[in-house]
């Protein structure tokens, strides 16, 4: 008499001919149900003329498991796959978004900051910050110079200068606003350095050819690289420029289709002549397309010739 | 025969009776031009018979000095002079400008950037972002304490936290905008401190009647102490709400005159009923104006007594 053998998220069982449970054991966590063909194997071992269940077996066997002593299992075990997927569902990508769009918030935030910064410093000292106009430049200078170190260097007699005389907390409270923009250029320029790690890992060859930043915007664009893989080039060529996209589309005499969407930052059409920035945007998101779908499949690094490519066909060092 | 004396900001000078220059000492700088008095009496001791030039005799010293001699002199000094005034044109006012601007940008930003964090941490420890809504408290937990910690204290088992397993780099990534978020909460507080350290000095009465955040948001507003001594309390009632004031004025039927500006976030306001705001923010309006005057011109402390008037009228601790 032939038994079956039938293993779900909760355990493994062998059933008799007539579907009577002979035979089972409940797996403990998630790990166990991986690893079912282990436990299968131990319950072959113990009964013999064992086998899978044909269509109509399989029928009365879930029917078994109707049954409401099992309900909690299955709650429970459906509740932990879950969890490990979401866990799971956390990778380089989500990373890579976080971070573009940490130092995107940090950028913006440091250049408010630092108008505040030299309104409020030019009380003070108003001839350096009409001197440096590199903000963190400006920022640096200020908290490491005094004044008069300041003052001196541009060759301005103390009395001669604009600015008041601040007492010394007032200063003090001036230049902590400083040394709080130097800390936040710092950490801007770590999570730089943070992104082009993650994009090593995760996508060197499309790191290679469009740069780490634009290359984590259009991630962070499209969603995810998956996204960016299904993507066809022309649709990488123009991500970002989709106002102008459906401006075209509502009226295509007045609106010409827009030629580049993020990309328009990247080097190889930044240094291009206006009329070829059409056939560059085209040319390199073709090459992004190749070397996104080599790093989503895990292929080998051809990014550097990719890139060498690009810059013999338009003559552009990048 | 009488001789003249005559100073102007590069010096004082002797003439004779027919308007010839006998005697002169050039002003080396602004102070010596300060305490001209003190040069004038030296000459009245050199030279017998010295009177101050009538009109007629004016006139003709005056035209002594179109001598083209004198222009460089004339000029550096109105230099120095203009120079001075902007110095000192810096005062308290100003920096409490800054100063309230700097944490109103301060405030904004850190918004902004604990979004983002709470954003990133969450895919390593999303229980915790749930739990703590208070962003300030999220912060300073999540620095102080590991993912470890924390859900232990949430009484959440590791293993079903929902939370990814992130490398070390990426975790100490997101701690690091989590230490610079806390350095900005830190420097916001400094800035409140010292906000209240400079109203003390400049307006103790404005501030404790409208409390320290209101008094530099009027102050600012209204561009100076002394345009705000110059406002009728009226004005000072809807300083802020100027939108909703023209919008009054050009629809006086469709709406109504705006009851109250930046005072509206007064603890008087706030905590009096709907229908009374517009008689509180009237009377608070009016002990603001007081205040400021007082204030102004150097007067006593009486802000507490105004405040008490105001809280035992409306029966409202603040």
């Amino acid at each position: 008499m032939p038994k079956f053998i039938f293993s779900n998220i909760i355990g493994s069982f062998v059933f008799s001919e007539s579907h009577k449970l002979i035979d089972g054991l409940l797996f403990k966590d998630i790990g166990q149900h991986k690893n079912k063909t282990e436990y299968e194997e131990k319950l072959r071992q113990k009964h013999r003329d064992i086998t899978a269940p044909e269509d109509k077996d399989l029928y009365n066997i879930l029917l078994f498991f109707k049954n409401k002593e099992y309900f909690s299992h299955f709650h429970s075990k459906n509740l932990d796959i879950t969890r490990k997927s979401v866990r799971e569902s956390v990778n380089n990508d989500l990373l890579i978004i976080q971070t573009i769009n940490s130092i995107d918030e940090i950028g913006k935030n440091t250049n408010l900051l630092v108008k505040r910064l030299r309104e409020w410093y030019s009380l003070y000292n108003p001839e350096i910050s009409n001197k440096v106009a590199d903000h963190e430049n400006f920022v640096s200078i200020i908290t490491r110079k005094s004044k008069k170190q300041l003052l001196e260097e541009l060759n301005v007699n103390e009395s001669d200068s604009l600015g008041a005389e601040l007492g010394d907390k007032d200063v003090s409270a001036i230049l902590l606003l400083a040394a709080q923009l130097n800390n936040l250029y710092k950490l801007k320029k770590h999570y730089e350095d943070y992104l082009k790690q993650l994009e090593k890992e995760t996508c060197p060859n499309f790191m290679e050819v469009a740069g780490a930043t634009i290359a984590a915007k259009l991630i962070s664009h499209a969603g995810s690289l998956r996204r960016l893989v299904e993507m066809p080039s022309s649709t990488i060529q123009i991500l970002g420029a989709e106002k102008a996209l459906f401006r075209h589309m509502r009226n295509k005499k007045r609106n010409l289709p827009p030629k580049h969407g993020i990309i328009h930052e990247h080097q190889l059409i930044q240094k291009s002549k206006e009329e070829m920035h059409g056939k560059a945007a085209r040319a390199l998101a073709d090459k992004l397309s190749i070397a996104v779908k080599i790093d989503y499949f895990k292929g080998k690094f051809i990014g550097d010739k990719l890139k060498k490519g690009l810059m013999e066909k338009f003559k552009i060092q990048y």
